[in-house]
């Protein structure tokens, strides 16, 4: 860590500080500049609060020169981190797609959904059992029995499912579901984190709406340190003054991800944009930027063709979009 | 709810789409224009999904003309709450000052802190127990130890005391405790605010980092559903593209929300800017808003002067702002 | 436009409202619900301040029906724009490559990156010779002596040439230049979007840093309705509380303004990103996301290699990149 | 300037960048650290460009020690600069109440106005000419003959005026306006700024929607650095992802810019929340933040009296809001 102290701070002040870092047994090198003197800090600086440095009246500017996480930090694992679930890869190379409905409603619908999105080439299923809605007076999913029928689907189609968990109470329900969510809403609950990792399976952990990515890896980092290495990042939008989609999707949040870690991303376009018709560009955008992945939404509803407009696609969208994909990711290779 | 047909839809889709609504007991009011015809839903709408609806493809726009939430609406409950705990009273003219230091770190800090406190006319002290931190590796807080200490600052100075929860799973640890924080990282925990809404404790609700107020309103509602009508709300801050401060405190939602709810609500200036020389200025502007309340970190550790300059007051800071404060809003009396 | 007025409102002050649209030439359809009455405004309501309408005392809400742009809306000009200068066309499936260095330096310098880039594929050549800089401390760039250069680049390899302008009073200066662009900061300039409305000459049309694409059409409007149709858009990013890159790219802009708007619309990563490295992928991204073009910064500086790791690509990274470009599209076709 | 390299950066690319900074005279400040090597740049940083360090492939961090402002910058200037005008004086605990309509319309609206606010303690008179409108199809103001208009009311009541200029071209119209306004739109127009750098007016300045501090006070500059060092800030609100107020109101950044400069700081609260009852709570808080004063939308329309709801208030809204504003800083003195 680089602190900047203001200029003209008495030698007893600057003193009284640079004791304060020595007792977090820092070392500290001090760099006297024409208008400024610059503390370097040197050993394990990541206990050290940024913003309390920060706000110190005689400091003008402190800055990390390390990540704090570690982990999850390409500098410390230079290999791309596979997460493998089944037979399914995720990362280096491994393109994951991942499609099913927003909610789970009936065994016929999951069970049809599943295994037309498996005909197009999806390799794991989704679905919503436990859904965070805004409004307490919203559906809120079909629960431990939806879990049922994506279990359903599962052994009916081959495919491992994943789904979100949004209370650590739950976790009973979700032995046999093959990776756990972490919807945006719960990205910094960090109780939620720590016992997801205590666990054997692995996690889509999804950015939150108005998060870094240090604070993504960050969380990436509460499960990691709980002992499950198995996170899978996913960029979802993120909100900002825009308002034609629901949320602004972050593409170069992909590149930017995996030189900073060595974990999976994936994308979300369904949640990112809202709109089913700006699906298809968003995940070809997704794929050219080189993401691991996609999850998208696809429903399967002959009788309510109303919905056709929502942020899902029908099967036959799906299919000549997984079509496409395949084309981009063929012509980069 | 209005909806507002696209130009140019076919009669059969506009009746498959008018069947739809009245399926779910809704009246449909056809309203013909010249260059697009309307529609006017009556009933209860708050269970139509607003986002669903925009996104069918023959809607060119829809609009609730409803607000979905309905126990913390103003409309339906002119009169202001007043959230009473001990002899303190808040909402409706009475002002609360919360005060007291960010973390809960000895008996002796937390009596001091309370103490001097109480002495400037604090009426409630504030502590964390149960600290959510960006990284595993950042202090977590005392936790239930922490609680206990809060416990003798209150026995010690008679002081309510307000301390968040991050876990219903931790609830029992809580017992004591006046009023239970629910955190901006935590607005949208859902699970957490129905287990808060079976109590019978006033819950202090923070506005989370990239909130709408209608969010937060609706996350009110979730308490309010389950049962638990004590709920105040916080303004502290939200996260914008500027970074001269940690967030961007958001005072005219003071106003505005008092004209949406009947609930009281506060603000905290000192997570809302992180920098304790911004908070005196913040807080009186925030009483000349009209807030009901501020919730203040003070701070009083002599051995630690280095933190002087954190989000912190030191108490006699802290007695000259609560001095001021009156002023300010004896002035507007 | 759809008006929805408030509960309760008397009869007087409701056909007060009525009165005063129809004094504008519009006709009122009344649509009394059970808890509401909707007023529809018939005729030409481009005129109607929505946000004064909203914020009379005795209206809920309102909401417009119609865009208020007129002639860049494609639902009046449904085929798409092409933006022809010189042999090269932009729009309708013409995919137009520009690229040059972020500010023209020297002749020597202009010269082999426009050669350079030509060699790879570029049609189009940019470089800036006045250059809005947030201090006026910066380099201010060459002005009219940076336009003669880039005339001489013309000259050598006979690709168009584009630069911005940033007051009409320079206009004289421009007279041979082919695309004159206006940036991202004067995006709202209406004075010099006026005059550039009576000019024939292509305008290349940044969104502004904090722009909505309702407001970029608008400014679009302003030099269409003033007499130039040949606008070119172009995304470059917006100013969003993530900070890992200069801004965030919107491509979910591409999509949309071509479902609002008959005119091109291309993409400048580079200024998007400011990291070089990320150019490319976000280069793709937007060539798979369906951009018309890209805008992209490209220098040669063998004596100052320090710069390497800006935004701007070397010349053997533009050529690669271009070929992965063009492999995109062809997989998209 | 701190530059911190990168782990692993050789002997060869490091002298080679010390070489670049030393070619730029600057002294180069070395300090080898255990993990990383920092570089303390001495001498006149200002022309270093921040983002092009950053971004060499070689560094890992850069950052300014000093700011780039140097005539707004209160360490160069530590007494408050007091703008006169008129027998006005602006800044230095002297508030300015500024009030009108936000367009001028007719003389008798205008001298009406002017009387009104006079009455109710206002000192300057605002009132819009040009107006910069999102919609060429919006009614952009009567210009010039809204300027004689102002003067008409500034010799009726013998309030100096303020008045926003769009174009330079403009000038030879401003002659006789005591202030002239940059509006928000052209916060970054360099061109604009350059010009009132040449003139003998106090200019007001307002924040552009999306603009930092430090780019304000950049534009401050801009204008200071070409001779005239009579600018007035405006803090208007900002853009965020929050929808109920038309912007949000950023008060920190007046005692924030207090501390970073010797300018005054004004609030306008009528543009910030768009919405007319919220401009009293506003307004106090404004005042009670510190701010040099006040710049308010009132407006006098009986024959109109639907626009009472709009962000403009009613001649006995203001004076009520005037006489409070008064109660407030007298509380505080």
């Amino acid at each position: 860590m680089i602190v900047v102290l203001k200029n003209g701070v008495s030698k007893a002040r600057q003193d009284q500080l640079i004791e304060w870092f020595k007792s977090m047994d820092l070392g500290v090198h001090v760099s006297v500049g024409e208008s400024s003197t610059v503390l370097g800090l040197i050993g394990d600086t990541t206990k050290v609060d940024l913003e309390l440095v920060e706000s110190l009246d005689i400091v003008d500017s402190a800055k990390r020169v390390s990540e704090r996480f570690k982990r999850c930090n390409r500098k410390f694992h230079p290999e791309d981190t596979v997460v493998e679930v089944g037979d399914v890869k995720i990362g280096a190379g491994n393109f994951a797609m991942i499609a099913g409905p927003c909610s789970v409603e009936s065994e016929e619908q999951i069970i049809t959904v599943a295994r037309a999105v498996k005909a197009s080439g999806a390799q794991i299923l989704r679905g919503g059992a436990f859904k965070p809605r805004t409004s307490p007076y919203d559906f809120q999913g079909l629960g431990g029995e939806g879990i049922k029928l994506l279990l359903a689907a599962k052994k009916d189609t081959g495919l491992p499912i994943v789904t979100e968990i949004m209370s650590a109470a739950d976790l009973p329900l979700f032995e046999e579901v093959d990776i756990l969510q972490v919807g945006a809403r719960n990205m910094q609950n960090f109780d939620l984190l720590k016992e997801l990792g205590t666990i054997d399976k692995p996690i889509l952990l999804k950015r939150g709406l108005a998060n870094t990515l240090q604070e993504l890896l960050m969380s990436a980092e509460y499960i990691m340190a709980s002992g499950n290495e198995r996170v899978i990042l996913c960029e979802r939008g993120i909100r900002t003054y825009s308002d034609y989609t629901r949320n602004t999707l972050d593409l170069a949040a992909v590149p930017m991800l995996h030189e900073l870690t060595h974990l999976p991303v994936i994308v979300d376009p369904s949640h990112a944009t809202g709109i089913a018709r700006l699906v298809p560009p968003m995940s070809l955008a997704a794929a050219a930027a080189g993401a691991d992945g996609l999850i998208i939404e696809v429903h399967n509803d002959p009788m309510h063709a109303l919905c056709d407009g929502a942020q899902s696609l029908r099967p036959e969208e799906f299919d000549a979009l997984a079509r496409k994909v395949t084309a981009v990711r063929e012509a980069l290779k």
